[in-house]
């Protein structure tokens, strides 16, 4: 690492004024030089969508004088921002973009339904080390205090030693305090799934409408996961690539009859 | 496979009324008995984004009477289109997803930002097999009569065989006619990434706003990639797994000190 102040970019998908990211400003700050692009609303659930049929704002926001850093409000989704800060906002490619802090769980298969991870893993495909966090509490006034030796200590790891290619880190985090956290624990996903339930409902006007609910269903046993190391009062860190290929059955399907 | 039809649910990206859709409706009905739950608009670029903030409409429509299947259009995402399909809709577990005809590529990096293959995932996660099929022409009057003999021998390939655990299929069509296509090819996701172009521009307000733009760079020389099989006249298969865990790292960043 040289000498100069690491370039870190941080965003997020609760909305720029989130507890979340300002708690994950605040660390920030004391490693390096900071720049936020955030949505401007939340974004929860927006897996890596971005925005092609629409317009997209970008402004800057005016902070208090003692605050030497500069944030940005954005109309679109975390993937956007990432996007947008890469080629309009920032003089030079960052030297780490974090994501979060996520009010509420992207562990496991909630990987792919996540905003939080969808700005780490864009980052990524530009190859920028990036890192997404989460606190397994959904509360807008959650403590995120424990967190902060842990973030410094991940973050600390990554500008030291880089990131394999291809990989960025999912990190979720116990609701817990700091005492009670047992330390950081390199997982795998659990294989795990969502079985939806829909609330339905008449609206005034006397047509069906339905709200997504849903009970998340673990049936991975491995004492590797990201949700056994949560359970068990650890930190989960999940190295995620966005290579999506299934390299393991390539085989396999090299003897279907594909074209007979 | 018995000897009952399969069931098939068919959805995509880019609207339920869009050409894609309609081509692939129709080679579908020829396999298995076919319900079609898909977006009411458009819905491209939407990655795995799932509705938690807003309530979703789905509705049946009103088919021509010699129509022997049912349709169903949902105001939610591709993902959100799967999950109420499979809560509200069908009355047991469908044989095969199959989402598309996409207006354009989901080859290599495109995986990561495609309604059409979120819907795939989101299926492939509830045990269902399922495929994304995708056209390299963005243009509606696109012609889709070529794809139709290899997604019939793609689609009864699965319903033969199944597919491994955890894994959909990512299909890419290119823009040829059929016999100018060399076959189908079973592929790995090349390594390309976007280039972002933001087109600057300033409202009547007087306030900046940008359109996101890019440029596809595809670094990737080998001739096992999706890219390179599309580029050669083939369609590309690339096996597509949701476990993200890149499981090659665990062990490298087992030796951080992370909890020193």
């Amino acid at each position: 690492m040289s000498t100069e102040r690491p370039l870190i970019l941080v965003t997020n998908d609760d909305g720029i004024t989130a507890p979340g990211i300002r708690h994950l400003i605040k660390i920030m700050k004391q490693i390096g030089d900071v720049i936020v692009v955030a949505p401007d609303s939340p974004q929860s659930g927006m897996g890596h969508a971005i925005t092609l049929n629409d317009n997209l704002y970008c402004d800057p926001l005016q902070l208090k004088e003692e605050e030497n850093h500069q944030e940005y409000s954005c109309s679109g989704t975390p993937a956007d921002c990432v996007k947008i800060a890469k080629q309009e906002i920032l003089h030079r490619k960052p030297d780490l973009c974090v994501s979060g802090i996520n009010h509420g769980s992207n562990s496991s298969i909630n990987v792919i339904y996540s905003g939080t991870m969808s700005a780490a893993v864009e980052a990524g495909t530009e190859g920028i080390p990036a890192i997404g966090f989460s606190l397994l509490d959904y509360s807008l006034s959650a403590n995120f205090e424990p967190t902060t030796k842990f973030i410094k200590s991940i973050t600390n790891n990554v500008l030291e030693n880089g990131l394999p290619e291809g990989v960025v880190l999912n990190v979720n985090f116990p609701k817990l305090e700091e005492k009670e956290i047992k330390g950081i624990k390199v997982c795998r996903q659990a294989k795990a799934h969502w079985v939806e339930k829909f609330d339905k409902r008449t609206n005034p006007q006397g047509r069906d409408y339905y709200w997504l609910t849903g009970e998340f269903i673990n049936e991975d046993k491995g004492e590797d996961t990201d949700e056994w190391a949560l359970k068990n009062g650890y930190v989960s860190l999940v190295p995620v690539q966005f290579d999506l290929t299934a390299h393991h059955t390539l085989k396999e399907l090299n003897n279907w009859n594909l074209n007979d």
